[in-house]
């Protein structure tokens, strides 16, 4: 039975169906029956092949949620009819130092759910089932979709610059990845600051759990702040005055960083001092989804969201397009 | 009865012997009679007024050794007689939350050793007793003194990364720091790659413990090591290919600067990638150089020293300011 699919035929193409004969499920693989899929910025960098790497037809979407309709001999940790979630990573090594030391979203020969291989804009996907992860049953499954790669996208710093409640985090714009940066370091029980540039959105930044709120282009109102902050969170595609932002780092603080960063960054090195550093960082580990969603269920997280009609991807990339999505698309099946 | 000094009258002054009356001995003070005192490139900044904050006549030196001569009333690990060192930092008000969490090397109400006050040339000096940490017996006296500062500048970043047996280290610059990073990374076990610009290091290098030599500026030698490193410590003041050198960590490396960093630092967030990152580091905290003084003794870990008369402290200035040191200067009284 062919997989239904939305594709973009050719870089910058609008989606359009798209039917392709699935793989067949091999031992550690699963079939899953998508109920949704969630729409990210890097599905608007596939399509339009900005990163040189995408293969046309394209079906984006990588934050796919469904139920196991069919699984391989070898697959024992879900069964048919369990919820799962599949995020940016479809397989890595599994054996290499990274993934050894559960760091697979490091693995040097992973690769991702779409990217030379159909998404999630579809009704039907085959993946290894080793990287498709139990929902827990309190979490709706739109709602879950958009964790998978946004969400743990900016949960994976927090984790590994051991946020918790004794901790301050600053989270630098308020959209898709942001809004939901907001939510859980508030759940980590964090202080949680916030900066955007648009005043607009005090009301509502404040409302999803920030303490505080700054505009993210007032220089001196972000030197007020002093030494406040643990981890600092740029979601941002902006160029900012990255070294006004340092200054509001505490000793062992860090600006990271969270998706594509454009340009070389040029920092001089008395900002980086008192054990200040920037890093990058991409995606997370099984790990990280798995202990989000725990997380997520207990906290209620819930990522705020457009759902429509998975027929309607193309208007729904659209609106990504044009930044009018409050705040993750998702796209729904049947 | 007067301290007897060597001291610079005048921004770039040569050292001359001058005469002060020490301060009385606090409670928490002690009054060490100085047998050894090591020559730090910083000593050199500061008789220069590089960092616009010396005050003069200056008194240089901060890799003190000697035995306490006094001690105040409050003073109690330490007793008259014992060997202590005194490092780069003389005080810290250890209750903010860097000293609290044994970081006050992060403290920022911090004083240093010779900065506003007398250093460590000269045949005694009235300290902060919390700064003066015993020397354990088997190390000589001499060679303690280059581990107080140096040393412990560059061992603060192995144990601030982890580094352990299981990890590689590479060491740029093999000079006053390099050559103790070598043997110190060498005694945690790690494999040690040397990096030097000056190929006539490469068996010295290797006699001092490293396993492999590399041309510091011979970009193809350094490709051809593939992602193998875990800290990468620049010892150096010159600029390097440093996105050559960012590629030879691992997932998670760290490039880290000790000592001052010339100019901005420009990193293509593609180098960043895989979680890599770049620190500066500086000094370290007391239990750092606790734990380096153990370690030295337990694995002889003796910095290879000029000793000289603390008469003659300018000439071996000189010789720090022309390269000329193999590999670190030290000063002795008596």
């Amino acid at each position: 039975m062919k997989i239904h699919a939305q594709a973009a035929m050719q870089a910058k193409g609008e989606l359009r169906p798209f039917e392709y004969d699935p793989a067949s499920v091999g031992p550690y693989d699963v079939e899953v029956e998508i109920s949704h899929c969630g729409v990210c910025y890097s599905d608007i960098h596939l399509i339009d092949d900005d990163w040189k790497k995408s293969v046309y037809p394209f079906v984006p979407g990588h934050e796919i949620v469904g139920r196991v309709a069919k699984r391989g001999a070898l697959v024992t940790h879900v069964k048919e009819g369990d919820r799962v979630g599949i995020g940016w990573q479809r397989s890595a090594c599994l054996m290499c130092d990274e993934c050894l030391r559960g760091e697979e979203n490091l693995c040097l020969t992973q690769e991702a759910t779409c990217v030379r291989h159909h998404g999630g804009l579809a009704d039907r996907i085959v993946a290894d089932a080793r990287f498709a992860l139990p929902i827990p049953a309190g979490i709706d499954s739109a709602a879950a979709a958009p964790l998978l790669c946004g969400g743990v996208t900016v949960y994976s710093p927090m984790r590994r610059f051991r946020i918790d409640a004794s901790k301050t985090v600053g989270v630098i714009g308020i959209g898709g990845l942001g809004h939901m940066a907001i939510a859980i370091a508030r759940a980590l029980g964090a202080e949680v600051i916030a900066f955007s540039s648009s005043a607009s959105k005090r009301d509502e930044a404040l409302r999803m759990g920030a303490h505080e709120f700054v505009s993210s282009t007032d220089v001196r109102e972000i030197k007020k702040l002093g030494m406040a902050i643990d981890l600092l969170l740029s979601t941002v595609h902006v160029k900012l005055d990255w070294v006004t932002y340092m200054q509001t780092l505490k000793t062992n603080g860090v600006l990271c960083f969270v998706g594509a960063l454009q340009g070389f960054l040029q920092i001089p090195p008395l900002a980086m001092m008192n054990q200040r550093s920037v890093v990058l960082s991409e995606i997370g580990s099984r790990s990280a989804i798995v202990d989000l969603l725990r997380m997520a269920e207990r906290h209620r997280i819930v990522p705020e969201i457009e759902v429509s009609p998975m027929a309607e991807a193309q208007p729904a990339i659209q609106r990504l397009r044009e930044n009018k999505v409050r705040y993750r698309a998702v796209l729904a099946n049947g």
